[in-house]
């Protein structure tokens, strides 16, 4: 438990971090912001160095004005972390490019005073068509010298389906060896996923409730409240399922379903991961709800095929719903559904198993007890349980034994991609995702993904909470609404 | 569920009921106030009158002089409640008594302009050693005339041991019928001790843990933070066992380890109840602790043998510790403890259920789980549980989902003597204690309570917060304190 | 356990047996055989005296010859027997008729050289037209004197519905104490029926098994291979169910599906069997098939209707079968489906246990397990199991882990009667049915007889397996044949 | 399931067999026999050639005369089957060698009018010391050529230790892959351990049993009844734990401990069973009884130390006891017993699974259910059952519901080793051990074989039935022997 940062040897070598991409929205978005917060907290070596790599032709100063805006705090902090940020142009297709990012990082590195070793690290924000050409200059040119160790960080989409995937997984396993890997999905960074272990293996009450014979249903939601303003290009290309079902939601279902792994190494982890992915039943195409977004009520938000960036004849889905099997002792016979969409009526990530109802003779008939873990907005777990009111008589209600992390905690809660990029520096893996993992995950998706690309999706407007036959799929599989209207 | 008052036949009838030792403290603080309340709320009859009877030649205006310090509230609704206010002066020990008492109440029955039958109840507020006479007298005289039922409604103590019991219930079965009879253990009132069953068997999630595959113990405790300030004399007599443990916890204990009933009807709980009873082994005199206080620390509060009232010598137990096994399935190897005691360090009365710990191989020695049902002060349910503190790498914290009734509801929670009476007007036995229950409880406790005739108890300091010996024996009995600490 | 015969304050009591319509079949079958083989087995006191009392003027050696041809066994036995055998003849209608008796009764047992006290126990086959009268005669006259006790044993029919059961049970209980009473279902006496405690109480093995998560269905079947022959003028004024499924049936149905008593005391069992009769959901008319037999395929037997005693129009029932629902936890949704005909192709009488399928992943479809209590013909337990069929490669095969009572133990199983009539000298009332068990089996089956009469039953031919739309009834409530020919 | 012989592709390619260690006893009594039975059977394709390598110069008539002595069946069968039969004389250590052969098998495969890939099956019946010149030999010059594949069968010991085993291992790894690679463990062939999935995951019945709820202790135990005689030289050197506890006993472990496999796939259940063994503690050395068998007790049989190739002073043990824990949530605190031994009082192997008592309150005391899986010398499953005595009275007894294979089946069970061989011809590794699952099993063994080099074993009579502080160390871990004498 609780691993510290006080194994030695790695804080005093040197670290270079690369972000390919550098000029892009994920690096300034998200990479640089969370570099900054670990190296405020001290989480970084001291013998440091940012490389900011890109096409683009800056001056350090001209890359330092284009980051800043994203980096928040202590404007000392920031001007100290900027210290440590270089930029390098190059050309992603160009091997020498590497061979002389190379030349300046040795440079720097052997100026270190610390310990010969000097560790590099690879992020690359970039899109998967240049992803062969930079991972084959990393491996010619540029990769860590000495004992120094070399990782290389990627991120999804990691292909469109089982053929382009393992194209893309081949590339990558052509140069890198699986424990260099550290793949992406940063949902696996937020606090309560990573709480879900915790939770469900650090306490004795949930495991004996935990399987087909207590739980009705299991399900994973995610809805964004806005449309694809800005990203149309590229989502029209993949859809909702593929940018987030097939990818956070089932990270979820993953850790909701597995058994207890054989310990906390990264690999029984994932291998307790892969196991329920094996289990997982083909997809029946009645179990399956497709929607996109029409205009909104009142009109102010445009449909999603009014977008310029969208063909007006568009089948991708903004809304998807499924129902998933996992066929073994634990879950047999308990739907697990991922349900996810844009332009919807609120920002909601969440777990919800619902229980059975109370078995006969004294309330056969209550709502039933469900718990909930809620990942956004705010971090939550909650219980709801029926309870008599108080009073003379005997009323029930339903109400909730409650666990609020705002309440609870003073702490923060670090940012995804904070935790991650912290991880990566540790060379632990538990929180990313294997490549049988992605292979597993796409040859569940990919069959019905082929399906569906010949479904027009039923159209819904900007702002719904659901789409009824959504509903309906949900209450088939045995889903019911609490009649007590307070409840979340 | 939800029993209303719609019954309309009943409502239609006069009410009559003679609170018999009107003047002692039990009726005063408890009898008249849950009148009082129970008229307010409009449950009771609106032909309704209410006798006092005692031995004191009391004018009306005197009796309600004597009880209005006791009535808070609305002082229009305590006028009015006082109108249907009576006296009556008698010995308990004349029959003639009960008869004349009787005549007057035919005379106001008969100006009733409602149904025929008239029905009435007694609530003997006495102490038992002039039950026999009473009970007597009401059977002989002053039952209920045409269809009005009678109903009686008698308080502890039921005996100091096996014999005891018998003789008196011998006495109140020659008189009464069963279903004649409301015993009370105003436990059974309080809100929370209502809610276990809604807990158990109207939620899915509580069953499947109640057991001893998950369950390691179950404490049941009682506290008060002052001694026997002026009940020396009563106390002496029965001592902190018969006072608390042998009715108020041991009910708790049969809710907490009974079996579901068939149904909610009265008798289809109380012979499950009685099931448990019938299972628990013997107490082996090794699983007891006994004490008596002391004088406080700074001297301040006197010792319980400082009292005038208690004999210098006396072995009677102010607090007192034991475990008991339900020698049945569901609870093997499952240890019960009670425990209560009197001058300790504050008021409370809960029930704490200690899980075992998470089974390996992840966390095997984390702080156990625990639910607790918190009766007073505070009512409360809560669940301790090890969740992983938010931020960077793993450590963990135990916390609570909480459900507590102040946040939750705005209903006030009623007396349980409020709730006990209203449950004697409908006939419903559910909340009072049968008399094979008293048999097989007196059968439990009369033995350990005869060998403790002999055991010098340890002396305590006011105050404490337990016995060394006790939290000994707890241990013993696998039961963990949290070194989380901030727990309640 | 063990109960033994050793308790010699009641062997040498002296004890006469009237057996009331001692010149019955009843009596002459099965009474009269289970007397001699206790007293063979020296399991009835030496000083003993059997009495055979009916209308009839027979001489004692009348009498004795009328019985002689059922008495099987070592001759001198029988000649033994049969010197401590009497008769009286007596009017049932006549008080004087018992005072008689009594006076005889007090002679004998005055010659006894025994304890003063003398014990008297009646054995009622009579019609129960008759019973009113013969149980106010001996209430009467003719009880035991001194400290001996006096007991009934009685057979059914115990009423046809629930009404006339009240009739009836109200004339015993007005002359008689439950404890007196011992109503006979001579089920109750089966060696495996007995065995079925044992068998879920006595191992670890069965009870984790015995509830809705695990268990499909329970079929309580009885098959006979005959018709009415000879019985037809009484048959059809009760019908199969009333027959068989209400009393014989349906104790069995308690004794699989109850919970564990607290003791083994009769009462705590017999309590368990009134739980489950009280959860009992009301038979939908839906879940009912009922048939009447026909002639034989071969014209060689008749049909039921073709018996002379049998009205032409006669509605009554040979066949039935009806799903029950025992509505708690343990049983939720898990039919018990009750079976009994007679004319079919077997004797047969069985508890058959059949499991959910094994879980996914690795062998979801299969032969399902099943638990086989076998009573008639054969005792035998089996359980048939999948297993791998020896060889080379992976082939399944269902089998039995077999238990037959005839290859594991020499000892005889004794006849049931004797086992009931031997619990009535020891006054042990486990194997007896009490008075409310009867009363919630007749609001169990009271509703949908009164609905069945006005129901045709299907005609089925004499010598039949089973009826299709009982074969389909039960796979519509999950029961599967196992497709391994060889099973039984 | 159900895999049958029909993919033809692979029947129709040739298939040559090369026995490495022709001469040795294992090839003669076991390699061999086994080849015949499946050409008996038709199991190997029609254009098969066998070829047994060893040093000696043999004629193939030579060679044939010395392993028909072990060719038992029809005449004309082995007939047939050694006119496939050819001997090769070869070094093991001169690679030449291995390129002579392949010149000779090219040959006969060119001459086969089938598909042109040829098949090679290496069967490595040598010790490990040439093990590495004899892989290098194969895969540098006798690998299949064209698309034929090559597989190489191996055969205990793997290594005395960690090191040794990675020692040997790597050999292994670096010429071949592990696909291509089948490590015999002969008991994984035996009819009941193959069982043993099918058992527990075919069936309702058992899983729900199968664990520290239920279960008390697992009991895995080999005898033998006979000493080293003749093995001595290579017994000393590994001692009964590394030659029977290592390997035969933890694979059973592994098959009643492990969880349910994903699916059949090799890997699935090669997963499943390195979990167990990642889960298994360390050995406490007060956990393990070793012995070494003196004389008989009739002086018949000698010590184990007056074996000529036994050193006077040797520690290594015959017989020895362990107990293991898994640490997982389904075996906390269930006792896993392996106990093995020569020069005992009989043959038998077999997994005993004892499982906790029956529940208070009925029978608390009684005799514990066992579940026998027997391997040797009969093959049967039984289990140890309580029931009553048929007769009056309650008389209990302990029975065996039994399932004998004798009984229950026509069709030989296969020697392990034909199966094996059978298994390697279609590929299917489910049946041979994974490197992983050796470098775990020797993780948990070398450490208390280190410690025990040091300790003296406990001397044990020839003949006896087990150590007293074996006995001891059993009841210990809460083994009961049942009180009912007649039970195995």
């Amino acid at each position: 438990e609780g691993q510290t940062q006080d194994d030695c040897t790695e804080c005093k070598r040197s670290l270079t971090v690369v972000v390919i991409g550098a000029s892009g929205d994920l690096a300034k978005k998200k990479t640089f912001p969370a570099l900054l917060a670990l190296f405020d907290q001290g989480l970084l070596p001291s013998s440091l160095s940012i490389v900011g790599f890109a096409r683009s032709k800056f001056t350090q100063s001209e890359f330092h004005a284009k980051i800043q805006p994203f980096l928040k705090g202590d404007e000392d902090v920031v001007a100290k972390f900027l210290s440590h940020v270089h930029y390098f142009s190059g050309a992603y297709n160009d091997v020498e490019s590497f061979g002389n990012l190379a030349q300046e990082l040795e440079v720097r590195e052997a100026n270190s005073s610390l310990l010969s070793a000097a560790n590099r690290m690879f992020y690359l924000a970039i899109p998967p068509s240049i992803f062969a050409d930079v991972i084959q200059g990393i491996d010619a040119k540029a990769r860590a010298v000495n004992d120094g160790w070399t990782r290389l960080i990627v991120e999804k989409p990691f292909g469109r389906d089982t053929d382009s995937f393992h194209e893309l997984n081949n590339v990558v396993a052509k140069h890198f060896n699986e424990h260099e890997i550290f793949r992406i999905d940063h949902y696996l960074g937020k606090e309560l996923v990573q709480n879900l272990m915790i939770l469900r293996f650090g306490n004795r009450i949930f495991e004996p409730l935990w399987n087909s014979n207590h739980v009705q249903s299991v399900t994973i939601s995610f809805k964004e409240p806005f449309g694809v303003e800005g990203r149309a290009g590229y989502f029209d290309n993949f859809g909702i399922i593929r940018d987030v079902m097939q990818n956070h939601l089932l990270q979820i279902l993953c850790l909701v379903g597995m058994e207890c792994p054989a310990s906390w190494a990264a690999d029984d982890i994932r291998d307790e991961k892969v196991k329920v992915l094996k289990c997982i039943r083909d997809v029946d195409m009645d179990d399956v709800v497709v929607g996109q977004y029409g205009a909104s009520a009142d009109g102010t938000k445009k449909g999603y095929l009014e977008d310029p960036d969208v063909p007006s004849d568009s089948k991708t889905p903004t809304f998807a719903m499924a129902v998933f099997h996992i066929d073994n002792a634990r879950w047999h016979n308990v739907p697990f559904m991922m349900k996810c969409g844009k332009a919807l009526n609120e920002r909601k990530a969440e777990v919800r198993i619902q229980f059975r109802h109370a078995p006969p003779p004294l309330f056969p008939g209550l709502a039933r007890n469900e718990l909930v873990i809620s990942v956004q907005p705010d971090e939550a777990v909650y219980v709801k349980l029926m309870t008599k009111q108080p009073g003379l008589g005997m009323k029930l209600d339903q109400k909730e034994l409650d666990f609020s992390y705002k309440h609870n905690f003073d702490e923060k809660t670090p940012e995804a991609y904070e935790r991650l990029i912290y991880e990566v520096t540790r060379g632990e893996h538990s929180l990313f995702v294997r490549g049988d993992e992605l292979d597993y995950a796409w040859q569940i998706f990919t069959p019905f993904l082929e399906k569906l690309e010949k479904v027009k999706p039923e159209t819904y407007q900007y702002g719904e909470r659901s789409l009824a036959s959504a509903d309906e799929l949900a209450r088939k599989n045995g889903f019911e609404r609490s009649k007590y209207s307070s409840m979340r």
